[in-house]
């Protein structure tokens, strides 16, 4: 990369290391940053080391937060007999997006993957059970992954969540909507024909 | 956005504005920003700003510098009885990564554009002829992008350079009509500087 002063190859080194990021997006997002006001490259400059500063994980749910606990937790709006369970904390914000669900979320910050040696202790799971008995939730909805580990996880708290009061839901399988069926995997069509429900 | 900490959606914001980064690759950038070590993050921060605050054009040729002059003008190695005039900085980093050309450049920060109102004086072409009248170069190659507006500056330096004393080539076809140079591959580079003809 010669012909480009150190700092520019240096920001292009860094910017590289991103995901998804080869070398020639960090080549033109290098040249936005310097052509862009001086002011935005410093608010951008600053909202990095803000979210490193800043951002840790809820006390309660392990959900991403500013504060002790998250936004959601906090507020008083939301159905605190309802309790969601995911994998991590975009996932929280994909589901929030949706608009449809108002209870609580529990995020087990990963799967269990035995290959990778991640087992429950690895996860947030004695801390979910802890909040369970002491909450008594009316429902608890797992929405794991729908892969491997994902799925291994969902039986797993399916077996020690059994017998704590709670309703224990599963999100269902399905044909996406707006997908084509001719475009669907067979597991999925299985899994919708299973999951299939009474028209009204 | 919800379920995200504001800091997060700031840099979520941030990172949105840059070209070719949707919402969701920011969300990803993001997310890697915040699990990055804390030195890493620190590190890019940084280097935006210092590519903010420290890089300029060179005095002599316009590319990008860290310094007074870049590395290329201040180099001994190179042949200065070459000259390689360019659009854009990345111009100039792209030719050098084919590695074949030895001699120097000129940047003209930009091409001629008359629907878009940039003429010959918005451009480095008066710093240009001011450079081959003291230097006299033994050949000038003139190596704008192969789209309208490179192809009418190269016919306008052709014009004003004619009688310099220089030979006066423009880089061959082999980059492909309508290509922005930036884009080719080194091994069309290379090709496209062998097979550089005469400007008539």
């Amino acid at each position: 990369m010669t012909g480009f002063p150190s700092s520019m190859k240096s920001l292009i080194d860094e910017l590289s290391k991103m995901p998804g990021i080869g070398p020639k997006s960090a080549q033109r997002l290098a040249f936005y940053i310097l052509r862009s006001s001086g002011n935005d490259a410093e608010v951008l400059s600053k909202a990095i080391l803000k979210v490193k500063n800043s951002v840790r994980f809820c006390k309660s749910c392990n959900n991403l937060s500013d504060e002790e606990f998250c936004e959601i937790c906090k507020s008083t709006l939301r159905n605190r007999s309802l309790l969601c369970v995911v994998e991590e904390p975009n996932d929280v914000a994909t589901i929030e997006k949706a608009g449809e669900y108002e209870g609580l979320y529990h995020v087990l910050l990963g799967s269990l993957s035995p290959l990778d040696g991640i087992g429950p202790s690895d996860l947030k799971i004695e801390e979910l059970l802890v909040r369970v008995k002491r909450d008594k939730y009316k429902e608890i909805i797992i929405a794991t992954d729908f892969n491997t580990e994902g799925e291994a996880t969902a039986m797993y708290l399916g077996k020690v969540l059994k017998g704590s009061g709670s309703r224990l839901t599963r999100v269902a399988y399905g044909i996406p909507v707006g997908g084509d069926l001719q475009y669907a995997d067979q597991a999925t069509i299985v899994k919708a024909f299973e999951g299939r429900r009474e028209v009204k």
